[in-house]
């Protein structure tokens, strides 16, 4: 096995990335070293790249980047029996202290001392409990895309996908959202309005994390029905309690994380069943080298979700 | 309005039912009088024809059986406002007391006084909450045909249909069920297991009241799964609570009725979103005349849904 | 029986009330003249008293106000069965249609159409599913000190009643809440955090509206939480969705009205087993006439829940 | 710290026990050795005792038997971070696999391949969600009993014990239980009919294992109710799944351990508030050498719970 490897580094606090010859780490006794074979880039990445506000707060360079890939089990320490060598796998990269009330009562994914590998903790896709509802989605990204693959799959009956970005407007359509709504230019609480026999959509899937689209989260949400908040806000919002939220008997739940490891099991089963077509959303396939580029595209709404072949793209 | 109609009639405590002349019913301040279009023959119909057991401590005839139908508002008394001559209905047949515990707390479904139209109370074929999970049928009628359906368009993984009738396990596929299975010829558990990579199916339906059916319900279930039970039995039936219950940590919940109005709003909703393709159960449309004929048919399981035309078949 | 009554009555668009004499209200075949034993007046009275901006826009005088009530049955109509001349009775005073989504789909206490008997609906009192949990109640009118009452009842470990009017906290103490913080002088969150082992509450019940009182909340309710929005604000607040909501997982949930009926059976249930007194919360008990020197006492925050006799005090 | 120590030691497959000295054990880098202040004696010890049917199929002697213990950290590993030497600890023992689906989803107490330091699963005795409603149990040995203290702790309205064994009914009354019925004299169906309203019980927690319990189970749960199953049993039982089950709309549901550590939680939340008094449950106090004489006293029912002192009794 080689002794070094190429990745993309965040040498120091400023703005960029390069690609650096670097160490292939080391591994202790239950650590099981995998070669990746492809990954992909999430929206913190983009905050990683660009230096924004939030990662000058969080992220401590030198940094390899990325949370998300697949790869072969290069090798592993004494103590692993679950993986072996060959084996295709991906990872779960929060990494849970196992030992606060969080972790021992079923909600590891909101862990008092959660770890990010890579970097933190980023938005989640899965909502359940969807059969036979209308469902509105507000902020098209790629988690937003992805969740209309996934309200599809578990019986949703209406899709609402509300995005300003027409990119991301057109892949939301190719991922079979009922309805591609403009909230700049179309009416949106009236069209859901209409469509819902005047109730309102029973699911709202905040996904922007803009005051707007927040706005229009609470706009459009029938009496009794739920919001799932998951989109991160910069500033404080303000909010009517009474009108909002009381008299209309609404929930809002605060998404963080994914729940360990029923996530998993579920996209797994979603998968094999040939339930879930999430091609429209993979928009670029490059090689490392061509971070910098895919950085760009990003930022345009041009490209959604971009996989990253380390090893050549096939 | 003509101050006569045809009906199927039992007229009195035996096998059989006639077609005959009788009264258009009367109907008071608060009622609705449907002209029927189309009527559909459930299994309770048939045990009210062959005039079993059942039907011998249940049924006080004359009756004029049915309580499946969908037609136009024919009439209605003065406080009527929710409809208008002409409209297009079915109507709930459960008529719950609306005084009673179970009534006041969401459980009208099994009311302690409630009252069928036409019969009595049947099965339910809505199950919910089955997305990202397999689910296994046991007893292919119209009710467990109708629930592949529900099942698939609510996100089941795998659906198994088990069930021993030939002609029903064609249905079944037609239905989209992954697997149809002949419990009288194949090993139901193995198949399961190897393809729930050994855990046993999430959900098990049993729709068939037999104990075989009962018996493999509880063979296949995975630890910690659910198994609702729908499926009329006769006789009492044999049951290991340590090892069937207890040591699987399952839940065995029994169904009666469906919950009023939850399931006509979620079948209104998967049907117009056109997510429910209910086309191969309904096997026969018949006119009123060949009500006999249908229920001979539907004793060989060729029939499975039939539907009765009592003004003719258009 | 008398034709005529004693009542409260608000004539006009103005502050105020007064005790007039005024006609015994017929009733309909499904009705039930009820002879009021007590009252008890409700925060909601008060508004209407004080003709605040919420009542200018609500009430359309003249108004008998008033309903919270026991008292026996008078006489009722000809389709009522379920009680009898005599009978010891309350009412559910939100009226429900019976017929939207919400009214079908047990949530009638959010019908789309609802009517209150006397005015509208106000916050609700009934937390449930909090055993073996700690929990804080921000603001100690009656609605709050009874759900510490109830809190203690349902098995809730530690109880924080927060409220800065120093009558209430008395109260609070006496309903048997184990810290009476008053926010204007302690440290709320070091507090809560302190008896929490460094979690926070695992409930927070908002019963104030007051912005302060609402942020508390978000402040000491932990990962994983639940916060329950009751008290009704009059203008919007400021809130940091990522911090607040999502970061923490939380959930909140408006609550407007309450379950009907299961609230009632509850309460029943707690009552007749004799774990709920609410003795303390009762402060004074009035004649009729004595109304306007309720009120004062009401806004001083020295009376609580006050209970007026129409008919003498025995 | 010495080499040897006391133990209670099974050393063939026959019954009794002997008190033996044998080697304190060595620990691992992730261990913590415990000097066990006391133990207490559990249903499946007396099993082991005995050596009865299920024993002889699960237990490889030799083996140091006791599951429920207290002590104090006397050593632990290098990579122990969450206790030190001299805390008062006890602990989990069973000991789930964290690998397969059940420990991935929260369900680690059905784990695939659970093992049971001691021996193997026992009962739970933690059942939530049952405040203001009425809960009759089935069998009080020391789980029963127990779970009388927790239902009365989270609200239960009515609490129904039903026991043939007078020892055990009157620690059923001293543990508060409204009603401490003798099935073999009494008509337990309609005493608990009369109480509830002609009801039933809402839930009802068979801890007896017995078929007439089982029976008695079933007759008493109200429609809708609950009946959660702990009690083991040896033979097939034989039931009426219409009538018993699917007809009443009931769930049943098997409960195997306890949920990891969700139990653990709560508990401690509820003997630190003081709501749970156990005293009367604890019949003996032993020392170690004594253990013979106390399986004899359990036999008989005088016994419930026994705490044994292997180190003197202070």
């Amino acid at each position: 096995m080689s002794k070094t490897m190429l990745a993309v580094v965040k040498p120091d606090a400023a703005p960029g990335a390069e690609i650096r010859e670097v160490k292939v780490p080391g591994f202790g006794r239950n650590d099981v070293l995998v070669k990746v074979k492809v990954a992909s880039i999430c929206g913190t990445d983009l905050h990683i790249y660009e230096w924004d506000r939030w990662a000058q707060n969080r992220i401590h360079p030198p940094l390899i980047p990325g949370h998300e890939f697949c790869g072969e089990v290069a090798a592993y320490g004494d103590e692993v029996t679950s993986v072996k060598e060959g084996d295709f796998v991906s990872a779960e990269m929060h990494v849970a202290c196992g030992k606060c009330l969080q972790c021992r009562t079923c909600e590891a994914h909101i862990c008092q001392n959660v770890k990010i590998i890579g970097v933190d903790a980023d938005g989640a896709f899965a909502e359940y409990e969807i059969a036979a509802k209308t469902v509105a989605i507000t902020g098209c990204g790629p988690i937003g895309l992805f969740s209309i693959a996934v309200a599809r799959a578990v019986g949703a009956t209406t899709i609402f996908a509300i995005e300003v970005n027409q990119h991301r407007r057109q892949i939301a359509k190719d991922m079979k959202a009922d309805f591609a709504l403009d909230p700049s230019k179309e009416d949106v609480r009236a069209i859901v309005m209409e469509q819902t026999g005047g109730l309102g959509a029973d699911v709202v899937l905040e996904m922007a994390g803009h005051p707007t689209a927040i706005r229009t989260a609470f706009d459009i949400v029938r009496r009794g029905g739920r919001i799932s908040l998951l989109g991160l806000t910069s500033k404080p919002i303000s909010l009517n309690f009474s009108e909002d939220i009381i008299f209309k008997g609404i929930t809002v739940q605060g998404i963080s994380g994914r729940r360990m490891y029923q996530t998993w099991y579920q996209m797994t089963a979603l998968l094999k069943a040939g339930k879930l077509d999430l091609h429209p959303v993979i928009t670029d396939r490059i090689a490392m080298k061509d971070f910098s580029k895919a950085m760009a595209r990003l930022k345009t709404g041009e490209a959604s979700k971009i996989l990253v072949y380390p090893n050549g793209m096939k």
